[in-house]
């Protein structure tokens, strides 16, 4: 039996124990739920990124107009960059573009889950096609799914998004997975809300920051469930979408 | 608006923020369901300390007869100790009997609140008890509840009877309570599963590991639900029945 294993914050990732694990990241407002966005949209790559330096230092390795800014501090749009928010990325011109993309809590835990066996990064927007391309993989791994969290604090759209895809792996055979309790806890939270994830997502901590910043489309936009096909994946330093690596 | 808060492992306790806070910690497998049980059945006080030794340093301050020593690590006795199975423990005569406590999270957890502005314990079997009295205290500070969890992992039966607690404190006036992400999660998680706990109870991975050793019924006991009044708090060093505190 394949194990899955969820951690609430990114603060509780350990190094040392991920090398055999497929890790799976999640920050559903918003990085992970970009990531998918834009990698749909035309996309090359998403290079994530530690904060605002790293950055810039990214950039430099980059042709001009071969690239897009983006970042946010505490919610907050870093200076000379683009806001991550989704809805206002999707109107601009993304094809082929490499997007820097530095935040809070979900690129740094990418970053932090890179010595994994391998990475993805799932939302509610793309948590069927990750968890699709995770059971064909010819892998016995466990599976941990890193909710980001908010800086240092469980974030309930990050677990939401976990039980989700949690639900999506264990669909059609749930006697080939084993759940530890996070994940158990995940699952169950998640079935008891599937009906209204969007009024949930409106309603945690990281939501109504959003709102108050004059994001809340992008709260109502991350809250879709399933609607993009993209398996973003850690290649190289930068996110890629997997079909994409294996064709 | 009181704000309520839940931390899902000890570990993530920090004790300069605990100080104007009302914790009340949850090791329902079985710290915190013993602490209720053994303070039901008579007993004067429970002891809560860190480890063997100071169990023993503990015993040497009280008189022949008048303690139990109760102990374990990863859920084997400790030798010379009582296992803290409720449903063993209350065959005894624990008429005014100190129960000195020695357990693997659940009183490292109380030893670690410590420094809160009051310190209470709370388990499925007195959740309703220890809502109500904190609903009585004329007191407006934050309310922690601290899961115990399982050696630095978050454990479901906690976060369910923390979800419980929830429930119990804001069923009468919800609009004021502030709930924090985790406390949302774990309110909503518990509404899902009120119906089914024993069932979740025996699925848990600390649950699966006492029936392993030989304690099932002691789980069975632990997920009943709101069968014993006792609030036990934090007092001089000890736990005893808040209600007899304040007569």
């Amino acid at each position: 039996m394949r194990k899955i294993h969820v951690l609430t914050r990114k603060e509780d990732i350990n190094r040392e124990k991920l090398t055999d694990c497929t890790a799976v990241v999640i920050d559903a407002l918003l990085a992970t739920s970009t990531i998918a966005a834009v990698l749909h949209h035309g996309a090359k790559e998403v290079i994530p990124v530690l904060n605002e330096q790293e950055a810039l230092l990214a950039c430099e390795t980059l042709t001009e107009e071969s690239y897009v800014l983006c970042g946010e501090k505490g919610g907050h749009t870093l200076e000379g960059f683009q806001n991550p928010d989704p809805v206002e990325l999707l109107k601009r011109d993304l094809s082929d573009k490499s997007i820097v993309l530095s935040t809070t809590n979900g690129t740094v835990a990418v970053q932090k889950c890179s010595a994994a066996k391998s990475v993805y990064t799932s939302s509610m927007l793309n948590g069927p096609a990750v968890a699709s391309h995770i059971k064909k993989e010819q892998d016995t791994s466990s599976v941990l799914i890193v909710c980001a969290g908010s800086d240092n604090r469980f974030s309930l759209e990050d677990f939401l998004s976990a039980g989700y895809l949690i639900s999506e792996l264990i669909k059609e055979n749930n006697l080939s997975w084993k759940l530890t309790d996070s994940a158990k806890a995940a699952f169950q939270l998640y079935e008891s809300q599937s009906h209204r994830i969007t009024e949930v997502f409106k309603d945690t901590e990281t939501g109504c920051l959003l709102a108050e910043l004059g994001f809340s489309k992008a709260v109502t936009y991350a809250g879709q469930s399933g609607i993009i096909p993209i398996v973003p994946r850690w290649t190289n330093n930068r996110l890629v979408n997997a079909k994409r690596v294996s064709c």
